[in-house]
């Protein structure tokens, strides 16, 4: 089990995205996502998503919200379990990530990123006031099959950016 | 990383606790917890805790609530995720648990029961109406030493039931 941490930095209506283009053996490759990753020993997912902001983007989060978990299943990769937070205030300042090009996109472009179909999902989700969730995500290679939302199976198309 | 879930059914100002007795190597022998145990591949939090009750109890939960993730760190143990529910609904009748002993008890008496340390404070958050939350607690063998709520270090007795 892999447990990983994904934050979404946001100022002005927009997001920090990473566009993964530097990493040739990387699952995500071209796609654009926020910044995380895997767990440390002995790490809450707080202290994850802190250090790896940190790492990626050289900022120091002092806000943020954690808005759900979502457990990624796949024919292809292990299980994920990845906890997504979004932060809305921050020190120090913006260099440069290892692991493909940072930059900020308005909220309302999202959609036309090269995505993750499932990240279509929980980023409509967490663009809606609401609590807590648990999104499960089923992929047959890169493609969607299923998603399953607190418990109950919703359709693909229900929430998209 | 081990990953499991814990839910409190509620009835009627009680929860149903299970004192765990019946198993001699259980680092929880002699304790009062609710129901739980660790995730089978693939499964989501609802799903291993929808299966854990069932198997436990014999109760098909069909409402819950998603309260937290708690994060156990310990000098002694390897780090566990554990995700945090109660139950309101279910169905089917209550059968004897391997494991140990159900009971309903009040939540007004929980105090007086023989808890970890830790979850006294997880279960006076529970009973707050606020929102999911992230706790890491740190122990030193038995002793808990060090919890963090939402990132913040909070007094060792500022939540307790």
């Amino acid at each position: 089990m892999r447990m990983t941490t994904l934050c979404y930095l946001e100022r002005d209506g927009s997001y920090l995205m990473l566009h993964r283009v530097k990493k040739q053996h990387d699952d995500s490759h071209n796609k654009w996502i926020g910044v995380g990753g895997k767990f440390e020993a002995d790490e809450s997912p707080e202290d994850c998503m802190l250090r790896e902001v940190r790492e990626e983007t050289g900022l120091r989060v002092t806000r943020w919200r954690y808005h759900g978990l979502v457990t990624f299943v796949s024919d292809v990769a292990q299980s994920d379990y990845m906890h997504l937070f979004s932060a809305t205030e921050w020190e120090g300042e913006l260099h440069a990530c290892d692991e493909g090009e940072l930059q900020w996109v308005s909220k309302k472009s999202l959609g036309q990123l090269t995505l993750w179909e499932g990240d279509r999902i929980f980023l409509a989700l967490m663009q809606q006031d609401r609590p807590f969730f648990s999104l499960k995500l089923t992929y047959r290679g890169d493609t969607l099959v299923q998603a399953v939302l607190d418990g109950k199976e919703i359709a693909l198309n229900q929430y998209l950016v």
